[in-house]
């Protein structure tokens, strides 16, 4: 997975989130700490992990002025305790900066590092099958936690409405069947466009890869009977050249179950949208 | 607590978010679902829970043009599968909104029902003590963290870094002692901002209330710890009149022995930076 | 073709373009036209065209206070002064609304009108066949130029670099192969994304079919040439289940011979980058 | 013809641009490209032309993180394949670059190179007459488009509505006479500004010089006619002193005629509303 | 004196301040006043006083939600305690809005009344000379403070620096003679924009005039050798057809001595950059 | 008192500014200078003052591109003629810049003098008392009116409505005593803010200080009167522990009383609603 890393565009959005926690300007810092003290910062994880948000991290002091090292990049597996960035500069730079850039990398690397945990279990069954994030991200940062999923080696899935066809229950309630669905699709959209339909019967499975779906969703089904599924579809010649994506149900536990069903894609809202922030620290040493 | 609605300033980032989450339009909707059909939403929780989040959502349908009924005001206490809100409009409007809504009530609600947890088990404990959030919120989300916090009958604390004083150990490493930290702040903030400084002794919680600080964080200091200090604070007349916060190490579980301890109020960064989202269901239904 | 109208969105741009043009003030109209003065103003053709442009030429006169009534949508064939748009409002704000109408619905129904024309011979030779724009649109305005070209009947194509994966010569300059090439966008990209890759010899068409490329591109091919290929590549076996694109050196005068050259998309950058505005015309009455 | 550059302005405008191409990111190089390596691009045209659009260039680039170096100046005349531009940067940021930097070069050449044809064609019969842009600017580009005007020798006329008063035909309709509407005009607007009015015959000409406005628009008047109208203004003193417009119906092959018949200035939409893009060119090289 | 109102555009100028104001919320009412509590508000100056900022003042309740009617407009001579608006709305709303309503009538109906004072002053010994702003406003306000000017029944002047050639000492160091100056600016400039010119002696003056500078600014020339002045520039034939404009140590009180001198325009940047705010009051009545 | 300066935020308002004052360009300097001229620019008080805004004017030609260095530092008495700034860059860029930085430190600087001159007076007769300003500042200009009060020795108070509650009369109305206003607030808002109050009786001063409000405004009460009632809230011991500021009628001339009544605060807006711009000048020197 991989993604261009597009600081000069990251830039705008780091500076509207230090404006969100600066407001007018650090009182405290600005009333004790001398202007010209300067100071050195050094950011680790309090737990092992995967990085993630290094960029973003950096970017937050850079614009504070400061001078920063990376001793990792991001999607790396890290130690406890292992220096990920130094950071240089004045001691209030220092201080202004350090609560966002911890909880945009905690966040990013709670991410990561949860979802290298599920592609790892994942792979371990079946060494085909991806692991991706869904659109249950939070609103403003879907950037950042698709981001942080590639980092942990997950596939980003739809970035947005725009993306690919998506057809989902809601609709097929309006359309008289999935091949009619599916033709219109394919007429109505860009041909650089891929489309994908959710099903819930080997039926409609059938159909849908009859018709040329590109994505076969199977919306809520165990693994055994996806498992089942799967090898009827294969029989019939409608397994190979497909994407069949498992989605709705997976748990961290129980996504292995998934693969060793066999299919290509297991697609979890809980990478994104239930994160644990991982354990991050921002150690400030005055300069004297 | 309270804090105002301000759904004129809510709209433009509601928008943002949808710019995020649409992109260039709804490729499936526009191109399944014919332009005139209408239809119905109704939202509701799939557990119980604490509302929050609800302006929010009926503002993303607002913009799309659809008409929102609210049954429900932000903060209350709901049943599984009670409606919070129904909305008409076209369905192309329902489907392009449904994602945006779910995510920041989903998130909301989350932290609004985690709080009135901590909230309630504290009360019990000590019906005065408060539990207060921290600046560990997700970044460009601030408002809407700490909104949902209030609705769950938390404190929201500092806004940012220019909201109220708080010295901490970075800062005291750089100032002879607790007393010249103090005289420095209130000689150089304005009148209408409050000091608070973290300490992590008891000498050093003496030497703040006698300075004039506001309000005494104790940091990391274990709850039996803390009522002991109280004790003798009370003794030396430095009780009363002065706000004491235990922070740091706090969990969900053992948040009510901090308040059997006596503080005044309990600030735990994992109200917003950890939360497990809600689970809500926005139910679509076409209208013929 | 189809893409939502998303009038909320188009909103905010319509209104940076009249401040472009509107800057402080309409200095003639609000000097010599009384502010009660109310005027109708009807919006039509001067030659027939395909109407586009016409939501955004309402929202400019919306935005303006005024009252407008749609005649026609957008992707129609109408015929020279047909009547499209009427609006009622201040005679100040019709004039000072004027310009910017017509010089959007001008280009936008000039790419409309000339993708239709393509369209239509294409068509005619291969009803399979579709013509496609290219990211040679304006800056600032591909979105208005893209639904431009799906007002005409035409395919979008990519709305950006984030859209699909298209391999360029500049591309394979740097990767030992076009099976390399191919490989490595498949592993690094979403399963959701379609990867494209632009070839310049029959070889390369082969071993990129082979591969699993969705799209191949043939850059720069002449028709009859194309025409050979399709064949070779189809007793190959290689024909079916792939979409081959046309591109390069295809003028509205020769587009029809691709499309008799058995290509599925014919892409052309001059339907967006060298575009002759429709003359449509904006006719202001006085309400006496 | 001078504007002054304004680099500083511009970069956020063109950071919009790369936004609206780049989006999440450019999945195809960034997959297929090594992040370190480099690469060198050449800017050239494959036709002759007045260049327009450098600057722009230049800044998508350095927005980009590349080194550039212009071997040219907006406005000159150049050959075919003669270098305008070498960047040097990472080649992942030159291929993300390359499609924008030519779009708007290829638009604001296309305006310069055709207006110098024009203003050429024009001071061969009358080396006194200016040739003019309209307010017939694509939206969103005015600045831009008519920088290319002046670039290619031509006048931009009017910015906007704010910029200097003209009286049209609508406005007329609503005043008793060409003499209130300049009286009213003058009395209502800064001294700062000049008063243009519209006229379509010679006593309405008169009328409108003798009230003293400062720019008179001889509208769809053919060039015989007016080479006669200015003769009879000038034998009652009214030519000098004031500046006579010729606009409407002027095409490139016909403007030399109102040269020749006598005007200060032509005025044609033509010249931005329905530009052929000049052909320009970015090779990239990769450096080994 | 008049400029279009452009109410759509103000609206954003006013949430901007709003949120300035406002921030989070206005923490006192919402905390004290019940959400249902309505009010009425009525505004209106403390002193007699020219009305200035009405439509702001609207728009900043209109935002809130409120409705406001006008019983003035913008530029009108009004009494003292003369209700200017009234305000229906949540009594939460009226509380918010109105600071902000206050301090942006309080310095545009300042700015308006000292003009009008200056301006009545001057009619007095000449009414065709005009009282002019200069560029000397508040960043950020200058389309407010030239408003307010315009409402006095001043001449805004210049807008920008895009406005009107205006050529200083400094410019003047540049070039070898005033005559070159004229000419340089003449050829490089559009021809919709006037020439303007700061001289300092009667010879700059005539060469002025001569060269046909549209505007002649006599800079820091007392109000006796202004008048000896144009007497020499009329026999010369160089008074009529020219705008003469005194500048420089012109105070409220010395004004009406230049337009006894006969000059066309008096500017006077005390007009807007040292503003005595008029007292405007919004009293707020709760409605049982 | 102290701020943080961050140049990092003032940056973007700035840029606004610029873009406000030079629109399209600088049509006069870009034809009259040539585009390689040099100049030195220096920046001084043509009478002494307080400098503020010295930040801002750098951050003015630093955007243009020039060099800038400083001779003195916000908050400093200076003298006639003492050079404040230097600045070296294109004359263009000089000439660009001087109106905006003129106008943004005659404000300041203004504020800022005048802002010390009372709280000189003020502390001559009670060095305990402060003096600070209110939200009677300009609208979009609150940051830099806020700054330049601090720099000039005074107290900024609250910055918004979210910074401290403050009760006033239109809220008492509503509430049926001080002592409730009081305990909603303390219930209804975060412990970190403080409690005001604006009272006009003794009995209103006592009930609030009572019941735990943390500041207590006195409004509109003459100084002899504060003074009496001082001595009565200190024999009931109530004049210890908390913030007494008066305000309302409290002029330039007569601030000196209220100190030496023994307020802690005195509020002006006259601080900043009434401003006289210090007679700055920027000297510009080409470079040969």
């Amino acid at each position: 997975m991989n993604m261009d890393q597009m600081e000069y565009r990251i830039r705008d959005r780091i500076k509207e989130f230090l404006d969100e926690d600066i407001g007018y300007g650090d009182i405290t810092s600005s009333t004790l700490i001398p202007e010209e003290q300067t100071a050195k910062g050094t950011l680790y994880f309090k737990e092992p992990g995967i990085t993630s948000g290094l960029v973003e991290a950096a970017t937050v002091f850079e614009i504070l002025g400061c001078q920063v090292t990376a001793h990792s990049k991001d999607g790396e597996a890290v130690k406890e305790k292992q220096v990920l960035l130094s950071v240089n500069g004045h001691a209030r730079a220092l201080l202004m900066g350090e609560r966002l850039a911890l909880n945009i990398v905690g966040r990013m690397a709670g991410i990561a590092t949860q979802t290298t945990k599920v592609v790892n279990s994942v792979k371990e069954k079946n060494h085909k099958t991806r692991v991706a994030a869904t659109r249950k991200t939070l609103p403003g940062m879907r950037e950042f936690d698709k981001r942080a999923v590639v980092h942990g080696g997950g596939d980003p899935h739809r970035f947005g409405l725009d993306d690919c066809v998506l057809i989902k229950d809601n609709h097929l309630e309006l359309v008289p069947s999935v091949t009619e669905a599916i033709k219109r699709a394919k007429d109505g959209i860009s041909f650089t466009k891929m489309v994908e339909i959710e099903v819930r019967s080997l039926e409609d499975a059938e159909e849908a890869a009859r018709e040329g779906a590109d994505i076969i969703m199977l919306d809520n089904i165990a693994a055994p009977e996806i498992k089942e599924w799967l090898g009827e579809l294969d029989k019939k010649g409608l397994r190979e050249g497909f994407i069949y994506e498992a989605s709705g149900g997976i748990t961290f536990e129980n996504a292995a179950n998934y693969a060793a069903a066999g299919v290509d894609i297991i697609s979890m809202g809980a990478l994104t949208h239930s994160v644990r922030s991982l354990d991050v620290k921002f150690e400030i040493e005055m300069v004297k």
